[in-house]
């Protein structure tokens, strides 16, 4: 559960597949699915406990553009978890990484056409 | 920081305009300014120590659809939260609370039109 200064803060994922996108994330984070919640909704939790919840959300929209709120996954060895997002269903957006100011990274793909980046710092 | 089974997670807003958004967001989750990364970017993280960092990028993108990815505030005060919120800059969407399953809700917006929902649980 991850606090804020007033409550609890939630990270909330559409997709078209709660499934699917449950195995994805699950694998991705190293979370654990922690029930359905109103047939809708299905909550991913951290297995260590402390974390932020992922809460998805099953609709029926089309996604058109690059969205506007992404997850970042920081790592010290970028093809290799690059390589464990594909995996785990990722699709690789970037044929070749992407670099600036010293960090290195790539763009990828849920199984729903989400966005994430992995990343790796400079002093990595 | 918020690890996850391979690293760091971290949650990436866009935004037309860092100050702003940081202002907002500060002010809602009681995060403090971490510096700035490379000048299109500002990384926000709590004043407490562990949590989600939130990861202000600046894009000149235009908003067209609901976002696929946002944040939930879960609070055990609906009305208190949703006007400390539009106090901070957010614009409420919603005129009447959306009830489901027992959950009560509020859809908002940040200065960028980004959608965030504030909640209250049944069981409040």
């Amino acid at each position: 559960m991850q606090r804020y200064s007033h409550g609890e803060l939630i990270v909330v994922l559409d997709t078209s597949d709660l499934d699917r996108a449950a195995d994805f994330w699950t694998t991705v984070l190293g979370y654990h699915r922690d029930g359905y919640g109103g047939g809708a909704y299905l909550s991913l939790v951290p297995s260590g406990g402390q974390g932020v919840e992922l809460l998805l959300q099953r609709t029926g929209d089309q996604k058109s553009d690059k969205n506007r709120v992404h997850l970042d996954l920081r790592t010290e060895d970028l093809d290799g978890e690059v390589a464990r997002v594909e995996a785990a269903g990722g699709v690789r957006l970037t044929s070749e990484a992407i670099v600036e100011h010293g960090w290195r990274w790539h763009v990828l793909a849920d199984p729903d056409g989400n966005e994430l980046c992995v990343l790796q710092p400079p002093s990595s």
